[in-house]
């Protein structure tokens, strides 16, 4: 089997750079079924309720914000590259609640790129993830690591 | 509107606890319907490219282990419990793939809690969640806070 080829290899994400990752407009129906499936609680599926507690009205699970967030990445430059995984994120924060309609922007900055000390060809890159809304606001901010095979490996 | 009642409120969640989170046995159909949606990278929607790649085959999108760890969570305390919301994770950690077939076990764990500063009547809970499989292996673990309302606070 060839191997594949790919756009960006780690190499490819330099420090300092911002990446688009799309937009997403939430519609209440679909914060709806994603909580219902993962996350019922009842500020996620059920408007009535919602609306006694803190958020005063339905919210997206911050899960589901995570998932499009992923899904935007995957779109934007993802899924065109020599990724091989992530370990993992070292902060996640949802700073504010998406609500049914808004429309929420999802963004990447690398912060940090080094090559894997254990690993022969292959190197991590921090990112910053985040989504904002349409008021300019964060609501969703995650650092975290992802590992790239290097271009010269991939040569091999 | 009468104030709902709650089986668990902040001060029932007590330093050094654990709890059951249920279990949940990942079938590789269900991994390619989330992963198509939310996370689309070969490795976890293609079992053929996977065989290519560092995981050797098919594993689950790490967002799905933690949108179903958030789902035994819901159902094993959440949905019973006076939460307000999740400001965030200090730490999430993909530790182990998650493969078709995997039996993985869900659990949480008080590590840390106390009064919230500056919201009266909520108090804070720090837990880590992990995932077990069944070899015993981590496979996801996660440290993040919650927020609750005080017992004495609803009965105001």
């Amino acid at each position: 089997m060839s191997k594949p080829s790919f756009d960006f290899y780690w190499e490819d994400f330099r420090i300092g750079e911002m990446r688009d990752m799309g937009r997403h407009t939430f519609s209440e129906q679909e914060m709806i079924t994603f909580a219902r499936q993962f996350d019922s609680q009842r500020f996620h599926v059920d408007p009535q309720a919602a609306r006694s507690t803190l958020f005063g009205g339905l919210v997206a699970s911050g899960w589901h914000t995570c998932a499009m967030a992923m899904r935007g990445m995957c779109e934007a430059y993802l899924n065109r590259s020599a990724c091989l995984g992530s370990p993992g994120l070292d902060s996640l924060r949802w700073l504010r609640p998406v609500r049914p309609g808004d429309e929420i922007v999802f963004r990447a900055k690398v912060l940090e790129s080094r090559p894997s000390a254990s690993k022969p060809g292959v190197g991590l890159v921090k990112f910053l993830w985040d989504a904002v809304n349409s008021s300019g606001e964060q609501v969703l901010a995650m650092e975290g690591w992802q590992l790239f095979e290097q271009r010269e490996a991939a040569k091999e």
